[in-house]
């Protein structure tokens, strides 16, 4: 990435971050709102310093295809709250058993694990409270947005980023294969980037032919961001990273590093990436943000 | 009741749950689809004896003013997907701790923990799948349809059931107060049931006048049924209970009978069970299975 392209993009993710924060902080109840525990809670994941990439994405996807961002703002950061909960739910002790994320305490070291869960829980219905609210978002032809919450809940469900978690657990201490990684990452992290790309530009008018070229990259965006992330758990800066790296190995984690080695990995890596740019080649300079963020995925140090 | 009440509600009951488990049964995905794990847990608990109470009084209610119960069976189904996923988490060791419900182990006992906080978020995500088929609720107006899945979503989060689960959990072994109690079952339960009623009304094309009235049967019922499971937790049959009673005393669990006795919380159930009766007083015979329905919920044995 040449020097103007990564201020461009700091500037322009640091500015979208911003606006989908304060949309989250208005859509979310008061930490003070009763019960307070379970706000708390809430709070203390969502506003723990995530990068924002699938609502940035969902946005970047509506922009591409001449939409207007703001429509679909009410969508991006459902996304976010649905990445949310799967990361509170995650982190138990029954599942990766994680005590810290972002460099900060997992949720039910905090709050405890019955709070945890129930965090999780009030993070992904609220998710679909946000997803039919007519009143933001009063513009949309209703049909099509219940298309894009059906969408959302395949990705999210047990056809998708569920079933990748359940497949992931399940693997742990196993010989990886090739069918059964490449489930676990384009489910577990793969489907919910794709569902981003797909339903901000579904929701911002895009045609059918527009629609497939960002399935495209979001496909192979999705796959890329997970094996970068086993890349990171590798080499990455635990600093950084807010969290010990290693503990793929540890565990025994069914990861492309394990099945294929570092270094293939990171060609496997740099090829889908060139794959997502050639699948929205046909878009013009208004994708423009979505091919910088492709980079980004890939170079990202945490 | 009389008897030949009673044969009717009974057959009532019986061909309602009869439509509604085959629904069910249509809708999931086979327990041999993958990853198997999942389905199989999330089967277990769907198909584990329920009454099926929510998605029943959801048709009754469309019934009530004429409205077709084909039309709503997705919705009222999608009910009784949210009730299965918050008894699989209330079940939890981190939550209630209970082993065994109708007569059967609970999930986490036969699954382990992570595959049941993981079957409980695929039903609560599948429930917003099912919620959104337009292919399976064409004739339905879908702003009508959107405003439902808001209000089931509001009802299901942290401001309804959530909210009830997390102040019930909190308190545990403290004062019962008559502010925080009616919090506790009217959010923990009641909510879930209100939204059932509104939600067949209001497919079924309700005029405002007979939401009202249905909502005030809702709201009533709601609360008369957890005062009924708190008494049956202390004079209920363990073995038609299929668990063990008794546990909410020692468990120092905010119940009616704790904060004004047995004999007082029969008198407020009935009165409850009375002003539900009232609120519909002005439908015709098409509500008598609601009435039916008001009568069993508090002389139900199990």
């Amino acid at each position: 990435m040449t020097e103007d392209n990564e201020a461009f993009l700091e500037a322009y993710l640091s500015a979208r971050k911003g606006l989908i924060d304060s949309a989250l902080n208005k859509y979310m109840p008061a930490e003070d709102a009763y019960p307070p525990e379970i706000f708390k809670a809430v709070r203390y994941s969502l506003f723990a310093g995530g990068k924002r990439l699938r609502p940035i994405l969902c946005l970047a996807a509506a922009e591409a295809v001449g939409g207007d961002i703001e429509t679909v703002l009410p969508i991006a950061c459902a996304l976010e709250l649905i990445h949310t909960y799967s990361l509170i739910h995650d982190d138990l002790p029954a599942i990766d058993n994680d005590d810290y994320r972002r460099g900060m305490p997992t949720s039910h070291k905090v709050f405890g694990e019955g709070v945890a869960i129930l965090a999780g829980d009030a993070l992904l219905t609220a998710a679909f409270h946000l997803l039919s609210r007519q009143d933001l978002m009063a513009g949309l032809d209703p049909r099509t947005l219940l298309a894009v919450i059906n969408d959302i809940a395949e990705a999210a469900g047990y056809s998708g980023m569920i079933g990748g978690q359940v497949v992931d657990m399940q693997s742990e201490g196993k010989v990886p294969d090739y069918e059964t990684l490449h489930y676990i990452h384009s489910r577990k992290t793969g489907v919910m980037i794709l569902v981003a790309v797909k339903s901000g530009a579904r929701l911002a008018g895009a045609t059918e032919e527009e629609i497939d070229a960002l399935s495209e990259y979001g496909r192979n965006i999705g796959l890329a961001f997970q094996i970068a992330d086993d890349l990171l758990n590798i080499d990455g800066d635990p600093i950084l990273m807010g969290k010990v790296t290693g503990s793929d190995k540890t565990r025994g984690k069914m990861t492309f590093p394990a099945l294929i080695g570092v270094v293939d990995s990171h060609n496997k890596a740099y090829q889908l990436l060139d794959m997502a740019l050639a699948g929205i080649a046909c878009l013009d300079s208004k994708a423009d943000p979505l091919r910088l963020i492709a980079s980004y995925v890939l170079e990202r140090r945490s």
